[in-house]
């Protein structure tokens, strides 16, 4: 099986004042073309690094990617490298000089000197073409591994790979494998209980592999299935899939690219019915969530955010002796937040949470990340008490995120 | 000088299917702490390959920092990584199985079986605390280099970093050169705007270099300066900043981790003044922004979400004949809103956003984009249009900072 390593070149990436999202895209693509990638680099704007750098990725890969140093500045030293590594000289390509021109009057702008190192390239080198900048990317063979330059520019990089690589990669691929990979997204429980319910289908080297990721406590399985031709990875794919949705049941709320907030919204549709919000320790994000999915007026009429107590009482008709008796942050007061929402926008359900994000406000009896979530419905009450960890961040997350999810396991009854 | 290296251990992110933020987050953090990062590595999960890369990257710094891996599943693998490296054995302490299963029994869990190897770490190594999930990390020496493993999770590993290494290591970085950055975060204009006012201060080469990003209509200045010591560092950060700000006035919003949420906020609060908030198609994302910050029930009060027309006549007294003649999305309307929150809320400013977030419901009058945000107070009232581009999600956050951005110019009155 044919394998990747990228390398990403820039001082600026290593000083952490961009975050890397070319080798991130980069690895997604190639997956997707049935090429995994093995290793990813990041390095300097030095040139013998650059040639340790492609001897190591040489030595693990068949396909090396170079991201960034193509631009005209001294700092811009990835075609030197690549030139140092193969032994050879860069070598002056006057139909580039030609292109870099273009690019200039094309846009009334008068070149720079400095750009004219772009139209060199190491000897015996393809150049590829840059429709969107300056710098051209640059295509190579050497020691029986391709070496490809592209531009570090997020939006050029990925128009030269489209443009020039696929194709080129593709048949590298061919014959070879098909990558598919299909996410499963499960929430209300943690990573090791899953773990331990999937058991050997985690194993290393299983084929599908199953990973797992964690972000906001929405745990995802990640199958990835490697075979022949696509038929053989759907098929494997949809025997794991079945398998997982058996063991894990109702944790299941998605695949692939669906949000609670969606499945929570489809589902409200398909039975048309409607759902209002009050939210206080949440501040406004359950109501985010919700409209981040288009259409969602479908079936979100009216959310709350009644951050202080006399909030509550005048919009929701928390009765105040309540407030005083158990506290805005109580199981009582999420009661009566939900249902108020629910009568007062005459919606078919209401959710009401309150609890204390932090970093202050934490008592022994209530401490942070203390948070009541009530899904209310005519003759029909269904309520939490959750302590979460961490931050207030995610506190607020995870409170909303287990808000849609109780209404997602009371939509499913 | 005391180098470092990285490297982030993870199928998911030689897969792209996790951006990997950590390796950036800690390039910053080292580079603050006068220790530059010479190499990022990022592997899969397999210990020989670990192995590998451990020698690699002792072989250029001095520090080599670890994230990943340390999770309680049979992928997770780093701490056998680097005990092979080391060619210790993995060693059982006891006092990290207690700290593992207090963990779970504060929150009424009971811990899984697979959490007990997380109980295990090289022999001769030091565990260090998690006090945000149950993977602890790890730290040692060897062959005179220091070696730190930290959890994948970013929130685990920005923690575990500064309650444990920042200290360790600032002790390393001492005596070398200084490397001071500052943000300024402007809103209210392009980037091209701003380089051409900042001109020659932006050129390469400069020290400090002034570096530009964007997010979501904020665009960041950071100022990196390099100098012999902080006092050196400080004053030419100090020289620059106000430089900046002179030329920028008021697009300068805030610096380094401020946001405008924040800024507005702590303005509020000096004033003694309050807020309330009617959104419509920001969906509760500003309420969401408002509340971020802890503390924020001290001046805002209310916000509603009045998705619906019904709920913009019911609950703000929005004129049901004004919707009708014209329409929700107009300034008529905007003004409606934000009045009547204000009002309703008896606070001292009422915003109200109501646009097109798409993808669906523009047209040629109306276009997906457009967006009518108030600021309403007694006496005076500021009103904007805009056409916002991009994709909803885009479209929802520029509106929710640019109604922010208004009411932030409005108190500077």
């Amino acid at each position: 099986m044919k394998k990747a390593s990228i390398i990403s070149v820039g001082n600026e990436l290593l000083g952490g004042q961009i975050v890397n999202t070319n080798a991130a895209y980069l690895g997604r693509q190639l997956l997707s073309m049935g090429i995994p990638t093995v290793s990813c680099y990041t390095v300097g704007d030095e040139v013998d690094l650059i040639v340790e750098t492609l001897s190591w990725a040489a030595g693990q890969a068949d396909i090396v990617l170079v991201t960034g140093g193509l631009g005209p500045t001294d700092d811009d030293v990835t075609r030197q490298g690549l030139a140092k590594f193969m032994g050879v000289e860069l070598e002056f390509r006057s139909e580039l000089l030609r292109q870099i021109s273009e690019f200039f009057t094309g846009r009334d702008l008068k070149m720079a000197e400095k750009n004219k190192i772009q139209a060199y390239i190491p000897a015996g080198a393809r150049a590829l073409a840059n429709n969107l900048g300056t710098a051209p990317g640059i295509m190579a063979e050497y020691g029986g591994k391709i070496f490809v330059c592209l531009p570090g520019v997020p939006s050029e990089m990925k128009e030269m790979f489209a443009e020039s690589i696929v194709e080129k990669l593709g048949q590298s691929g061919e014959g070879q494998v098909v990558v598919i990979i299909r996410k499963l997204h499960c929430f209300g429980t943690g990573e090791s209980v899953i773990a331990e319910k999937l058991g050997d289908l985690m194993r290393r080297g299983r084929n599908p592999v199953i990973n797992c990721t964690v972000s906001g406590g929405v745990i995802t399985l990640h199958i990835v299935a490697t075979a022949k031709d696509k038929s053989g990875a759907d098929e494997m794919i949809e025997k794991d899939r079945s398998e997982l949705r058996e063991i894990l049941g109702d944790l299941v709320y998605g695949e692939d690219e669906q949000t609670l907030a969606e499945v929570v919204g489809a589902k409200l549709r398909e039975r048309k019915e409607t759902l209002a919000v009050a939210e206080s320790c949440t501040g406004g994000l359950i109501g985010k969530l919700l409209t981040d999915v288009p259409g969602s007026s479908d079936y979100f009429t009216c959310g709350w955010v009644t951050y202080s107590n006399e909030a509550k009482v005048r919009e929701l008709g928390v009765d105040k002796g309540l407030i005083e008796k158990h506290g805005a942050v109580s199981e009582e007061a999420a009661c009566a937040m939900a249902k108020g929402a629910r009568e007062k926008a005459g919606t078919d359900f209401g959710i009401g949470v309150t609890g204390i994000a932090g970093p202050g406000g934490g008592s022994k009896q209530k401490p942070i990340g203390l948070v009541y979530i009530v899904v209310d419905a005519v003759g029909q009450r269904d309520v939490q008490r959750y302590i979460f960890s961490h931050l207030r961040e995610h506190i607020r997350l995870r409170a909303s995120l287990a808000a849609l999810n109780m209404l997602r396991l009371r939509l499913q009854i």
